[in-house]
């Protein structure tokens, strides 16, 4: 990997893989809370996910690259670390750790968006930078929701 | 783990790990980037993380626990993930690819130290509440400093 080109195909096939994996966890975690505001809130970031990976598929079309993910092994911990949440914590300590452990993934998906529409918009990649930007902006959005949730609901309970 | 008081302790082991794992993998990347300014961001932070770990030391005081790690699956998928970098790339690709690991890894750390000082807040542990904030404003800025310096010098290039 020497290029920008190269390094942004490897990163969105990093995210393509990230967000695949969310939507085999995060009906775990829907399942596992207790609150239900906090289960409506990750229900419908499940369906964003689902809009995600579709967004995602226009972005490799703009480089002509077969949409596939590679493992990643950050994402790979994180949802681990939500597993081992689900085994090990019951009552408001699920809850307020679950809602941790998914603010941690989406500031991952922050940073890792963050990066890709930079460098498509360096790449002169005006398209993906525009899809990527969207993507950006819901997880920040996904993520102010949980603050709330969890200063609001969960931690004050 | 049932209660806040059991997540708080476990999660501030989390990221006393995580910091820990910092010291070591921080000088690789230090002497891995090839952008001179780049570099002395990393070892800034560095130092930076060396200081947080004893302000982490004073939070587990607060709490009458001795300070320990417990292993974080997401910190090591993170530096996994910066190591297979070091790796496969080179050039600009290297570059901009442990900038945007770093700020993956900051934003783990933001997100942590958020629910952290949130739930010391609310288990009116105001000692912790307020070293927690100083160490999340300290990562805040780091990742502000490294968007900037992807922004201006590494991905122009």
């Amino acid at each position: 990997m020497k290029t920008l080109a190269e390094l942004f195909e490897h990163t969105l096939k990093d995210v393509y893989y990230a967000e695949n994996a969310l939507t085999k966890a995060l009906p775990k975690v829907a399942g596992a809370v207790r609150n239900a505001k906090l289960k409506a809130a990750v229900e419908a970031h499940l369906e964003e996910t689902k809009e995600q990976i579709e967004t995602l598929k226009k972005v490799f079309k703009t480089i002509e690259v077969k949409p596939e993910g590679v493992k990643c092994d950050a994402t790979d911990g994180l949802i681990k670390e939500a597993e081992g949440l689900m085994e090990e914590a019951e009552g408001v300590a699920l809850d307020a750790g679950l809602i941790g452990a998914c603010q941690a993934v989406e500031h991952y998906e922050i940073s890792r968006y963050g990066s890709l529409r930079e460098w498509a918009k360096v790449l002169g990649n005006e398209k993906a930078h525009v899809l990527l930007t969207e993507i950006l902006d819901q997880e920040k959005a996904a993520n102010a929701k949980l603050t709330t949730l969890a200063i609001t609901t969960i931690n004050s309970k």
